[in-house]
């Protein structure tokens, strides 16, 4: 192993997983500024958790979990997490990797900032309803058991990853189609937009969302600047998430994946802001600003099989279906204040597919592939993240009360304003 | 070519990527910070379509009209850009750089990050009261055409890098003296500054600025604590910027680069606070901010060429700049609303002049080439941006209607509220 | 001296050293998210100043007085900083450490950018009712002499460096034990900490604090997202500021001390609200923050020496620390209203004492050697501290006027308000 390279293939990865931690601020940004300033501290909160509890339960069980694939097992607790000597593990540099990879810790830290993501996801959908004791149970299971599970299928060399393995004459395993999820589509995204789904369901719209008149209630988030702020942090987060996805500095690997991703952001932002225009003739900010998350989301399963112009078109056709899945919402009464469904679920849907369309390996078998490696994490999320909440909401209970909902979740559940100083608007 | 070196290299040219990057939320902060809430959408809205446009037009014409210098041609599309055929560019990865270089996919990026960067900051001057599809028109042409024109005369190899070039006895191209910006005082900032100049002129002053009784009106920002962060995100994304502007990861360079970046940021941002208290008795934020920007600004065309004392001075003499910079527009009549031309058309200029005298070239006639490549810039700048603004003037129009602006643009264009749960003060 | 090794080490400083300026935004964000609106730009003025003149000090005086540990002098002027001779200092790229380290133009600016954070730590705690100009008096002082002279003691190769060090029958030194701070809880945060406690104690209460009741008065922060949008950023700052201490970027230690310093903010942040909801019975989103702050200042002075468990537990100890912290500030009625003195102070020894409790050289005699280094620092400061803070009482005064604490420093001393278009409560 040549230390050179494993230094810098380290600094790379040790820089990415800072910028996958930093996407916890993006996302608390985004999921505060498109609600209500009555419910900024309650999402604030759930969000500084999700990191927290995502990180310890990643230490404690998750990264066993998905690594090697095994349920609680394997040959890593050995030389990696020595919960219960207090003496440093000595040997936690030992490579991730054969040839000039990274350290185990390096590998646990930048998988554990990914194992919180699902989390996040679901908070933005359950915005400004649900009861905060609740979410936090729901995250322990989610992020300590599902998560890991559902990653230990592809990436921890569970049966996904062996879907189209073949053997040859020489007894040697040969691969020319198999699912394929570069970053996570699927494997995060969705994981996090199916029990978003879920949860929208079983929790209900929020008062005054859906009129019984048949209208949509405009519930408008509080702060536009600081959504802004959390779609921009998110992209340059991104960085790291994609980039650090190919697991080293391979120069042509990285640069490339970098340059798909922000093409696609660029062009899923563009996309819905021209889409949503002709449909609703005005300049509409949050289209765009979820344009750009949906085309991150849909580059993301294949952001190192692109070409430029691939990368162009998964982000617009992201771009569209963000327009359009947030009506189809909206139609189906679904109420999702941050739009997480459309980014992270429709979009990591249309991102796994991109790759069996026009990824480096794109056939009708690879695509085959993609719709099966779906509909494996679908079927999962929805059972368990059902088992889950549903179970909760029979028990504790899922949502506020009304009189809560109505006057805040940030008074009743934290005693706290977000802004004491600011005069507020009734609406 | 040594791919350890390549991988380091690439490595750091890809993080000053995400720094230069990140410099647009910068930019968005620091412009609605210092403009009222009425606007604040819209300006948000032109910042995430400035960065995404950029970038498309930017792998479309930008990248190959910029380098090698021939307008739409040269070898680059060959092995990069294969927009039209569906597949992975093999050779994408080939490095930019004979030696140790970094990949053309990374050069694009950084030098496509760059792009976006002249229109951000005419944005900002234009600020509450130009058309956003006007803005949106006179960037597509600036921003595609004129930034990389502009760019291809010194960093494509074109006439203003060959200035000075003197042929010896044996042959050989040898140079004493010459035009030189090292990262874009010139080549960046003033491109913008010099637009942004045209177009307030063009536009005219906000109602209110400048009232009849000859007294400047006071205009106060909305959000100051956005704009310091706006500052300060900025000044992070210059160490991508000027650092990533070495080209390469060499040690002694780019350190230097930070440090003269860092104390010209920081003797800037002083040198204008004292300045600013002893004319005016009051301890003036804006002007500390903005004291810092020209700083950063003025350090750009020279970093890797000035020590330690240098860059103090350097950074003081912008900040003296931005004060009576300030001061004289108000006294012309000239609305600025976010002090852009300030920044980076005076301070612009300052820093490339600067190379004439601190640099380690340093010589009346290093000094000639720097007044020549300055004067260049600004006539084809000038020309250029009056021809598009003026063109849009007098068929589309300018400027939003008397009504939109007091009313303010976002509940016009935009049809949303920045801050819909916050009471707002009339003024 | 390995060049690529060379390289390596210095892309990592350099990252390092942007992330840690990075926090200068971070603390901004605390500071004014967790005090009132009528304040807030006389603390972001307070932070760009001290950011700003801590650079200009360091590089004028704090650098060479810091290293190599004797005052004013050593080699390194030879070399470094050549001030006023205005070329280029050729060998600034020079390694700081014998094999393979990085340049000392990284070296500078990364050890300027910890400069500040001792001021930055004070201006929290002394918030809303200090002198401007009383408080940039204290700063030149304090982070041009008082904190580089501290720093020097152990990191300057100091008498606090040589503690432990025994002579063997070679003639060779040998240590067995010995003062250690990895990246500053003492050298940093306590230095901080000790003088913002100096001058809390001199300014007295902000008005409406502690009522003649004996009830304690809520003077609740105006911004709790951007105080949270602080606590994150500085959480990914101490990226940098543990990761770069490494001084190198060996993939071992660099890696290690990013896990453990992540696990004990989790600890910390987790453990804060879990006793917080224990003693209160609400969720504290103010205690979650400060508890993810003192694990990150709690896990600094051994982030290198600790297994995954120390981690966590250190970072739980550094919770309950700050919810009994904050509650016996209050009953001494002293008033802190960010909490930067149980952050930093407290949680400052509580990290340097663990390092003798769980460090990988733990015994009684490191933990002797722990206090000893606490103490000395712990005096020096608390006299340097008084010595300015009560000089600038008996002659310019330390504290702004009643009716100017009332109306606010921002209106008083900058002619500003931070949210003009915003109408606010009174409170």
């Amino acid at each position: 192993m040549d230390t050179t390279l494993l230094t810098i293939n380290n600094v790379w990865m040790m820089l990415c997983t800072a910028l996958v931690f930093f996407m916890h601020l993006g996302f608390s940004l985004v999921e505060i500024g498109f609600t209500r300033q009555k419910n900024a501290i309650n999402i604030l909160f759930k969000n500084v958790f999700i990191i927290s509890i995502g990180l310890i339960l990643y230490a404690l069980i998750g990264f066993n979990l998905m690594y090697p694939g095994s349920f609680i097992g394997g040959v890593m607790p050995d030389y990696f997490i020595n919960l219960f000597g207090l003496s440093l593990p000595e040997n936690g540099l030992t490579p991730a990797y054969a040839s000039g990879g990274y350290t185990y810790y390096t590998d646990f830290l930048f998988q554990g900032m990914f194992a919180a993501t699902a989390a996040t996801i679901v908070s933005g959908a359950v915005a400004e309803r649900i009861k905060l004791g609740s979410f936090m149970l729901f995250t322990l299971f989610y992020v300590g058991l599902v998560y890991p599970i559902a990653g230990s299928w592809q990436w921890g060399g569970g049966f996904l990853s062996s879907l189209g393995n073949q053997v040859n004459e020489l007894g040697e395993t040969i691969k020319e189609a198999g699912f394929y999820d570069f970053a996570g589509s699927t494997l995060v995204h969705s994981v996090g937009g199916w029990a978003a789904l879920i949860a929208v369901w079983l929790l209900g719209s929020r008062i005054g969302k859906f009129r019984k008149s048949g209208k949509t209630g405009a519930l408008p988030g509080h702060n536009v600047p600081l959504a802004t702020a959390g779609v921009l942090i998110l992209w340059l987060g991104w960085f790291g998430f994609n980039g650090g996805s190919v697991l080293s500095a391979e120069p042509g690997a990285t640069s490339l994946v970098l340059v798909t991703t922000c093409l696609a952001a660029a062009s899923g932002g563009l996309t819905a802001f021209m889409v949503s225009f002709t449909k609703y003739k005005t300049y509409d900010l949050s289209m765009f600003l979820n344009g750009i998350l949906g085309g991150l989301v849909g580059i993301t399963a294949g952001a190192d099989q692109m070409g430029i112009t691939n990368a162009i078109v998964i982000g617009a056709v992201a771009g569209v279906i963000i327009v359009f899945g947030i009506a189809f919402l909206d139609k189906v009464k679904l109420d999702d204040p941050v739009g997480a469904i459309p980014v992270h679920l429709f979009c990591g849907i249309w991102g796994t597919l991109a790759v069996g369309i026009f990824g480096k390996m794109a056939s009708w078998e690879q695509l085959g592939y993609q719709v099966i490696g779906i509909v494996a994490v679908g079927i999962f999320c929805l059972l368990t993240s059902f088992a889950i909440l549903f179970t909760i909401k029979k028990t504790v209970g899922l949502r506020v009360s009304k009189q809560e909902e109505l006057e805040g979740l940030d008074i009743h559940e934290h005693g706290m304003d977000a802004y004491p100083d600011f005069r507020l608007n009734q609406h």
